[in-house]
């Protein structure tokens, strides 16, 4: 339990605290120094070695999207209680670290897993469906840079409790001395529940979260996606091991979409902290049923795109074709909701119909979606079948009330002819329509909705926002005061609204040390990455008090 | 909203976060200059002045423990639903006002509050029978320090999120420049529960954590103890009203025993907080369905000491009686179970047994509680005439199983012949006799509990900590290797530990900016007064950013 580790990534540390308060662009990592397949491809169809509890079991959930085919990897499967029990027998030794010694091996185990970028990246095309470009950023170094940015911020929250104090004061007469002491005690046995198309972004922040503040962490990957969770838990445990820990510490709970055990990991009497990610359903069951633990949710949300008026039209359609396609919609910042005003947009070109727009978009996303390279490149494969029947259901529903500019077809992947694959649906409906578009619909759907204004267009997506929850919001307006007042609104509908982004970057992109993700002001969750709150209840103070001396004058 | 009130009180909130820092003692406010009833008393039998909502009613619940007499004050009474119109109503200017805005106005409330400390510390008397003293002091200047301490620690939380940043990254060959804004959105009405005996010492941190961050608050208070809160409650609602804000923001919600509207407010739809002190199983309530709205809670919990050895007796006798006897023990930090080896307790002056020891401490409780100037500074009134019920049925119950040390006495007040007073029920037992001591029993009880050495007795009261909560302990030991093994039971289990303190400090005294008072890791409360998670989901970040250019290169 030395602090060589911390010494090692002291710098780290201090830059990411850094740009946490700053809130400017930064990252702890670059490229990774290879996207070889070959790890991932010598693993398939073998069992998957780690020394967890348990035993072996082929994980016939998870399937390529890509290729149709089981990756036929076994994982260790042990039933809870046992999971639960490694986590309680590993804590006292972790718990009791300084938590500079427990940053450094949360910083070490980071920086491990980024020498696996290559595996890890193929274990996430092969699972979620996301491109290998994506998963080598969004779930790869992004994904860490979000590990190590709530590293940082609980850190920082640590570090302002003192270890100790000296107190004087005078009771009549007298004054009492005492010499105090604060320890930070973690809360307990954590648990992070992750999803299925997007795991790494959200289980980083909370296992290193609940990690450097000293608890034990249990790992629940979703059924079909297992195994980047399992190749990050074996580098972390791996780092354990090595720094003279248990690790027992962390876990790793595989169920199966016919046993899931999630139910009995939130409500087990020794789990004291739950993340969860995916639908708001479950996450309004975890919120309502974790007590005594402290739950933080991400689940879902509708997100909107407000038209207003713009200076060159083109580039705002590259930039929203760009958001519909970027991995088929399937992230919980894709936006959805599209409001174009029925009188037409005010552009530099002039004034651009609604019906000139949907198909300036349409043509938009079709220079994405129809072309096979830009596709792979751009949307990935569809993680769930349950996604391509959903589109057939909202593709009859829009068809029988609005039109439907775009079908959802799928692209012919290069290198995986069996890819299953879907570009998006694009429709144009009425503000009338709202049950149609009041929620989020998961996957490439997108729907272009007449609206009287701007204004109008703004009370109904915040609204929304708050009855059915958002993340991400977009606008694009020459009207400055029109943005002062989206921004005003979304700032209460809990949702965060870019305006007038054009160019490279996606228009969801969400930057660690600097994007707040999630407000916790809507259904669309409770916790946010990375604030204060996320971090500060995972440990607590307890303190003691010595007689120092009790001098009379 | 300028920044006058924030320049006038700067210095008191720059020393207030610097004493959140160092943990040092530190107080802002000195003596009152008057401790004159003359206020207290225009006011009994007449109804309470105030602009809000709702028409008068007398407070027959409202009963003096000295007098036996109804204070006869009508106050508003309006219904929930109208109370939280009214807090909506007034809150968008609030939550629009700069954090150092409303930090200025909070702080003049408290000092507005600080200027009637008279009239608060004789309502106090008059509704909780704490002793003027106490009123004086930890009802007042120490609850108002910890309302300031929770100023300061919103504050610096606030502080912490930049307003503003500038965001640059390169996407390929170009680099995306954005402009990032970030807001500070308070949470939604918060709703603030006060306990019949010990109200402002809670209620300040949890009011002015919630108002500071930007949310309107409703008060209720026990309907046996609504003076001292609706005094404070109208001295903050006229510094609102000075300041150019709507006095609406803060409201109180006044009920009877008959017809209760606590849970009515915390189900409420809009409630988004709640603050709450109270017994463990009307928090546990609080606490699970407290959804969507935020729990923070301070229910109860058995405090016990541990005897292990001692320099000279007779000093931890008389501190230990002097904490028995503090307002008779209706304090969440008074002691219960004092644990003494029956093999007998190495002092400085030999050996001491079981018998010596609890005939000592009788001897000591007497001397305090038998002598009535002492006694009515000390123990003060009994609030409840549920307490005396309660103590009838314990002494019962203790008789026929161990013996009683020492009867629940009343003591005849010098002042207030119809005073509702007790002094302690001691009683001996035997640590087998757990039914009778695992549970808190609110009032003046303690027992003396034969165990077989003080390893034992840490095993026991660590683990009743652990099951029914624990907010103190207290040990007495020569050897530093016994108090740092209690030092870590004690920080596993949740409760401050202090040693070996005697003189003139009470034992359970806890210092505003130094002590942390309730841990969340029992069942005696989820928040600590005063941490970083009582303060950081009060309010939530939520960003904009705005693209500020897209060169290429």
């Amino acid at each position: 339990m030395t602090t060589d580790l911390f010494d090692k990534h002291r710098t780290t540390l201090e830059r990411a605290i850094e740009a946490c308060r700053t809130r400017e662009s930064w990252s702890a990592y670059g490229e990774p120094s290879t996207a070889s397949p070959a790890a991932f491809e010598a693993q398939l169809g073998r069992p998957f070695e780690d020394d967890g509890p348990g035993v072996q079991a082929v994980q016939d959930d998870e399937i390529s999207p890509y290729t149709g085919e089981p990756l036929g990897i076994s994982y260790l499967r042990a039933d809870v209680d046992r999971l639960v029990a490694a986590a309680t027998q590993a804590w006292p030794r972790w718990r009791e670290a300084d938590p500079r010694v427990r940053a450094g091996v949360c910083l070490e185990m980071c920086e491990r897993i980024h020498a696996h970028a290559a595996e890890l990246a193929h274990a996430t095309v092969h699972t979620t469906g996301q491109s290998l470009g994506m998963s080598l950023t969004g779930s790869g170094t992004n994904a860490l840079d979000r590990g190590v940015e709530a590293i940082a911020q609980a850190f920082a929250a640590m570090s302002r409790v003192p270890g100790s104090a000296r107190w004087a004061r005078a009771f009549g007469p007298s004054t009492v001395e005492l010499t105090k002491r604060y320890r930070l005690v973690p809360r307990g046995v954590a648990v992070v529940v992750a999803c299925a198309s997007f795991p790494a972004w959200n289980v980083y922040p909370a296992l290193f979260a609940s990690l450097v503040t000293g608890n034990p962490v249990i790992v629940k990957p979703h059924p079909s996606s297992v195994l980047q969770m399992a190749l990050a838990v074996r580098a972390c445990r791996r780092v354990l091991t090595a720094s003279g820990f248990d690790p027992g510490l962390i876990g790793l709970a595989v169920d199966t979409t016919a046993e899931p055990v999630t139910k009995l990991l939130v409500r087990h009497p020794a789990v004291r902290i739950v993340d969860f990610t995916g639908s708001a359903a479950f996450g309004s069951w975890v919120e309502a049923n974790a007590f005594p633990a402290v739950a933080y949710t991400e689940t879902s949300g509708v997100n909107s795109v407000l038209m207003h008026s713009a200076g060159e039209l083109q580039p705002v359609l590259r930039a929203l074709a760009g958001s519909l396609c970027l991995f088929s919609a399937q992230m919980c910042t894709s936006p959805q909701n599209i409001y174009v005003p029925r009188g037409g947009l005010p552009t530099g070109d002039g004034l651009v119909s609604v019906e000139e727009f949907a198909e300036g978009l349409a043509d938009a996303v079709r220079a994405v979606s129809t072309v096979p390279r830009r596709a792979a490149a751009v949307l990935g494969a569809i993680q769930s079948p349950a996604t391509l029947t959903l589109l057939d259901e909202v593709g009859k529903q829009a068809a029988a009330r609005g039109r439907v500019l775009l079908d959802a077809q799928p692209y012919e992947h290069p290198r995986h002819p069996e890819a299953r694959t879907s570009g998006p649906l694009l429709a144009r409906v009425g503000i009338d329509d709202h049950d149609l578009f009041a929620a989020e619909r998961f996957g490439p759907v997108a729907f272009v909705i007449d609206c009287d204004d701007a204004d109008q267009a703004l009370a109904r997506a915040t609204q929304d926002a708050r009855e059915h929850g958002a993340i991400t919001a977009f606008a694009y307006a020459t009207d400055d005061a029109y943005l002062d007042r989206a921004e005003n609104a979304y700032a209460l509908a809990g949702a965060a609204l870019t305006s007038n982004l054009t160019g490279p970057m996606p228009l969801n992109f969400s930057a660690a040390y600097s994007d707040y993700h999630v407000t916790g002001l809507n259904p669309a969750g409770n916790a946010s990455l990375t604030d204060d709150s996320f971090v500060a209840g995972r440990f607590r103070v307890t303190q003691s008090r010595r007689a120092a001396a009790a001098s009379r004058e």
